[in-house]
């Protein structure tokens, strides 16, 4: 018999109410037999007033021990801007060298879209998660004078970009169209450009069954909107992906339903899965929040520890939900028991 | 009596074609008393291929001499990338410290858009042209091998930020809804991000007229699609202003539409004028190409020059062009003679 040990951490806002549901719905399609422990942390704003910490050396080593992370969202009004994002989201990153950043965007008939003529889309958006201009390299002198000047740099390396391009190019493989587009800024930035093309270049070599293209990100913004259905797999450095993963969600139903895994493919150290969207503390408490990004996170974090039946029932029972719910209004906890419901059908 | 002495650059692709239509519209809106003189210029590929000169000192010293720029469109696939954007179009947008990137965004009744609903769009954005991730700092280390770093330095300084900033907070002041949004990723890009968000904040100060908000660059790509008409001015750094103005002119009518200055405020050097649309190399010589971005962007560039009623004028035409011309199918120069026939008349 299988066991999973999972580190939960709700976070902020409506982080605490989306994860419940993602647990609900966890615990309704595991088989039987699966153990699912879970142990939550309390990491965000909350601890971060009390304590000053945000993600300690220890908090590292406790979090190692477990299979996975489901993560609901961090980040509080309260707290200076990068304080949390730095000082816990990316750190986590970083340290758990989450370098490949699983965005898939698929829009479902009969989903609302802020897009005409409802496009057929489908891609999945494999964003670079430990470098470019993410690192936090850079600094400011004379800080508050009228000299002041602040740099931040982008750090690429062969190493990093050529794992995270190999991951791209298979995930292309595998899928039905076979095509990868490299989304960069290689003409204006041509140092880091020239890196990122040579190395797909080079690697598109080994995959000749799979169709490559390259866009600038500017361009890719445009075709987002005027053609999504151009999209399969997306191959994109730390800060476009940041981009671009936003505008895909937006045309592909909304922030609400968009899910994302920061995987380390090697297993060195655990992965973790969580919406795309943030901790919304306007609507924070009042059971408003769509907990449909932090379920469909749920199937990935299933699919990447080997339960791919489970995960395709979870994709599926989203599916089915939100085809069917139209304008209907529901709470929190009524869409998280209407998907375990199915699922566990 | 007045004359525009006018530098005009065709470039590579449509842009011989669009801005021969520029040109015509200038001519049939200046009141007969201007004398309208223009230096054609040849940079781009071809110049780049026979000479292997980009921009040279000559060149800026010939182009420092006019009363502005018009250009069509430098690019071209048989140049490596990188070659004609870092050696012209940027280094003459840094060389005459055109710090001021203007591109407004509007969509017009019956124009075509990728949203649906036809949304109220009328904003428009504050590029910083001269700074950011732009300048060319960086390098590559180990280039070609398996241990490449190549970083790209994004460069900010109080001096440059507070310019455009105050810029920006000018034009939000002389808009009927007087708001201003600062677009970055201050969570991220700490170092950056504080000092685009302090100077922002003390210029508020002297602005108690505009209201302001601060998006992060992602979500700001979200409300474009979602809730354009939240926006009146944005002001934003380079590179997120090269992506959002994109992304801008693909749901406010297409980038066949969609124009741009490259203001140097001060009148120390010319300013340039450009659609935001590239070289199009695939429509080239077809007469297929749209020259309204163009049109739009002389209109741009008669209103810097103290033309306000040309302008004006020029920018009624296209609107009713636009409304009026449903489906039909016109070359870029029956485009340009029908909006030539409706400033003249
Ligand atoms: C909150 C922030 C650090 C984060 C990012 O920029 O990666 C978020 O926008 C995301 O996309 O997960
Ligand atoms: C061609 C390129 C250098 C340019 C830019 O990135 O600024 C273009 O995309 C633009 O927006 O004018």
């Amino acid at each position: 018999s299988h066991s999973i040990n999972l580190a939960v951490i709700p976070g902020d806002g409506i982080g605490q109410e989306v994860v419940a549901q993602g647990l609900k719905i966890l615990a309704a399609v595991l088989p039987q037999d699966v153990k699912l422990e879970t142990e939550e942390y309390d990491f965000g704003a909350k601890r971060y007033h009390a304590t000053g910490e945000t993600l300690t050396d220890a908090d590292l080593d406790s979090l190692k021990k477990h299979d996975a992370i489901l993560l609901g969202a961090i980040g509080d009004p309260s707290v200076p801007s990068g304080v949390l994002e730095r000082g816990f989201l990316l750190k986590l990153r970083f340290a758990f060298d989450h370098h490949v950043n699983l965005r898939p965007s698929k829009l479902l008939p009969g989903v609302a879209t802020p897009l005409a003529g409802q496009p057929e889309i489908d891609f999945v958006v494999v964003r670079e998660g430990t470098e470019g201009p993410y690192t936090g390299n850079g600094g400011t002198i004379r800080k508050g004078t009228e000299h002041e000047v602040a740099t931040e740099v982008s750090v690429n390396t062969a190493f990093g970009v050529e794992r995270v391009v190999r991951d791209a190019f298979a995930r292309a493989q595998s899928r039905p169209r076979k095509k990868l587009t490299l989304v960069h800024k290689n003409n204006v930035l041509t140092f880091a450009g020239h890196l990122w093309t040579n190395i797909f270049n080079k690697v598109a070599a080994e995959f000749p069954e799979v169709t490559t293209d390259y866009l600038h990100v500017d361009a890719a913004t445009i075709f987002l909107v005027t053609d999504p259905a151009r999209f399969d797999v997306i191959v994109t450095d730390n800060l476009f992906g940041d981009i671009i993963t936003d505008l895909a969600a937006a045309v592909s139903g909304g922030i609400g339903v968009a899910a994302s895994g920061n995987i380390n493919p090697s297993g060195e150290f655990p992965s973790m899965f969580e919406p795309v969207h943030g901790s919304a503390p306007d609507i924070a408490g009042q059971g408003k929040a769509d907990p449909t990004a932090t379920v469909l996170s749920v199937a990935l974090l299933l699919r990447h520890l080997g339960y791919e039946a489970e995960a395709a029932r979870v994709e599926e029972a989203v599916a089915a939900d939100l085809t069917e719910r139209g304008d209907s209004v529901r709470t929190t906890d009524e869409i998280g028991d209407a998907l375990a419901a199915r699922v566990a059908s």
